[in-house]
């Protein structure tokens, strides 16, 4: 069996890290990555004008909100940001998230700013 | 806010339906769906040629049959399948998962038969 053909449990991925709003790569699909990350309190506004991004909570709660209203998420739910939306992800308490988008997508997409981050492949 | 401006609850979804081996089309993301399937039992051993395919459990325990190996994953654990490896699911007890992969991906990939199913999508 190749080293590669292990499971990658979740669980255990968001265990190896605690910094917040920095996104962990934990497997590709094809030119897509699988993304976990950490939130707590009120990213930036920004939008992703070349692609859709799906954010799916695994603990907690996201608020992900739209000019024209809030998506609030707890945990096994999912939501997919399309394209050119504006968006402003917001947890009151420490949510953890799984991300998927195209590789290479950032976290502040089109508003760049301080807070961008390239996303870390974790071990 | 749009009206599909609401979070894909994963066990809601769930609750919708009981067929096995039956892929349900829960969320766009760009030109790849996010499908649940239920699964009992084993399926067919099978290849996808030009994508790689994610699952990840949700509840039971899924055993990804490899040709040089087993993945066995239970929730909160995913596996990239890579393209054009044979794989073969099986699952002793009732087991959810979440797929990810292009539009329009059959079940059986390039072996065909009985058991291929189009995705559908769930209301």
């Amino acid at each position: 069996m190749p080293e590669s053909a292990v499971p990658v449990n979740l669980a255990d991925k968001l265990s190896q890290f605690s910094e917040l709003w920095s996104q962990k790569k934990v497997a590709a699909l094809n030119d897509y990555e699988v993304k976990l990350a950490k939130l707590k309190g009120e990213f930036v506004w920004h939008s992703h004008e070349d692609t859709d991004e799906m954010f799916l909570v695994i603990s907690g709660r996201l608020t992900i909100q739209l000019r024209d209203g809030d998506v609030v998420l707890g945990p096994g739910e999912l939501f997919v940001v399309p394209r050119g939306v504006e968006h402003c992800p917001v947890a009151d308490e420490e949510t953890a998230i799984l991300l998927l988008e195209p590789a290479g997508t950032l976290n502040t997409g089109d508003a760049g700013g301080p807070r961008t981050r390239a996303a870390e492949m974790l071990s």
